[in-house]
């Protein structure tokens, strides 16, 4: 009696994105030795066709993006990548070259940030793809990066540029004229976890974490486990020469860019006085960072200031499920 | 401006399962000390609505049900439970009383069998309810069971009943009567994993797996891992009482006993003069093991012989989802 496609399929896709430890995904579990005198950062994240990502996406980015999204949560504790395990709930008439090509794009991502697969399941789903991956990695002992340890005073940093995923994923809605070189969808399919930033911040940033829901909703956070507020000057946040020209031709575009989902910017506090140390570990990662704002005394409050001075009024913070 | 409701659900249900390491479930991923001198086990598998437990199941079995599903995989492994992360998929309008229920299993299970929850990731999705965990257990360095290590004359052992899970399906669905104390409802829906069992068997079966996916197909893996083949007496096959008075009803329903998914429990190999040594774990265990044949020398077939001898012709091995 010949197996069931169910075992074709990881023999024919993902097989191939197994590392040591695996047991080449035909045992219950993988084996993993953990790296001696470390601690293990583990996180999970999902993501659902229509929600994170759009159905006709490239297949070749979808299972990257899941990894990245991963991969950024990492960066946000200073953790290096170890290995991670992959669960898909597809439809059953998934074409192989679906599959062929959704496996291709994670491993080109395997090899880029050196990590293999360690395991995982594949099902079926009446409804739309459904992924969900955890990722493992490791940091030194009590050196990872923590959302609390900002305090009144200290300086609010956040790398790269801010609003491109959430302009790209309108671009390929259709409620945006896309730019000439697909920079903004790409910025949707593809973030770009900040690995080596993340890193070179333990010990020197006292808090961190990635934005993910939005700059303003996710800065809450940091100021919720540091009991701090915070304000943050709207021109000081940088942008991306594709958004400051969505920008200019539709200025009211802003309250998007602060509050929309999918950066995967590293976003963190550091003394007043650190610069020159924020900047050398930028330069070292060969990631940009800017300085938006400053955490205050006072409720957890965000408030974001226009060029005059004045609180920009938000009508929400950011990305909500529910 | 007040947090999504995503947050209030992760307040409001999930903080009250998270463990050591996880943080409050409010940074970006969970810091874990692996257990000195133990190599991890680390297994992933997904539920959806509709093709592993029924939408108008109990909340309180769901979460449980993948919660013991993983368990077993660690229990085929020889692992002890250390902890896991979950990622849940759900609709929007999802009622709160429900995850209170889905969580108060959650957190009986927890207590249970020693873990608690690392991590996760809830997100709304458009589809049926979408779940995916991820467990970690530790063994003894080289110490875990594997797949491969059957060899030809090694007897054929199972723990527990096998085709109470599928029957009990059958009875949810309305194609089967119910038996009167739900015993076969109540073993689809909650499956008992066997960690004693497994842990007992470490050093002394020369290989095993968990029975998810029906007797036969997965007896096909220990074969094709141990290259040889199997042959099974159906008489052998250790059924419960509810099992054995619905096969007594309909005599035809032996194949989906035999065949049909959602026994987890543990298939293993052991040598022929072990018998003792195997009831000894057994016993250990407080779970009843039953010998069902022996691996024979040839190709990784799996033959099923009924009382005369005679080999039993099954349409398919086991569940496949594609």
């Amino acid at each position: 009696m010949s197996l069931p496609r169910e075992f074709a399929l990881i023999a024919q896709h993902f097989r191939r994105l197994a590392g040591p430890g695996a047991l080449d995904l035909s045992d219950d579990a993988a084996l993993f030795d953990p790296p001696a005198g470390r601690q293990l950062v583990i996180a999970a994240d999902a993501m659902v066709a229509g929600v994170h990502f759009l159905p006709d996406d490239p297949p070749e980015t979808i299972g990257r993006k899941l990894l990245r999204v991963n991969l950024s949560d990492l960066a946000a504790m200073g953790a290096a990548p170890l290995g991670y395990l992959m669960t898909i709930a597809l439809p059953r008439e998934i074409p192989d070259a679906w599959l062929g090509r959704f496996v291709d794009g994670l491993a080109e991502d395997q090899a880029r940030f050196g990590l293999s697969v360690l395991g995982g399941d594949t099902v079926s789903a009446p409804g739309p793809i459904s992924l969900s991956l955890t990722i493992l990695g490791a940091v030194a002992p009590g050196q990872a990066l923590r959302r609390k340890g900002a305090r009144p005073g200290d300086k609010i940093w956040v790398s790269g540029t801010i609003g491109d995923g959430t302009l790209g994923l309108a671009v390929l809605q259709g409620a945006l004229p896309a730019d000439g070189a697909g920079f903004l969808a790409g910025r949707y399919r593809l973030p770009e976890p900040r690995l080596l930033l993340g890193a070179a911040l333990t010990g020197v940033a006292l808090a961190a974490m990635d934005v993910s829901d939005g700059l303003v909703q996710d800065l809450g956070h940091l100021c919720r486990a540091g009991d701090c507020g915070a304000e943050i000057e709207a021109a000081a946040v940088p942008l991306s020469t594709a958004t400051q020209a969505a920008l200019a031709a539709k200025p009211d575009l802003l309250p998007r860019l602060l509050t929309g989902g999918d950066d995967y910017e590293l976003l963190f506090a550091a003394p007043a006085d650190a610069d020159s140390l924020i900047f050398s570990c930028a330069n070292a990662a060969g990631v940009p960072v800017a300085c938006i704002g400053r955490f205050v005394a006072g409720p957890a409050d965000v408030v974001v200031r226009d060029a005059t001075g004045a609180p920009l009024a938000l009508s929400r913070a950011g990305w909500s499920h529910f």
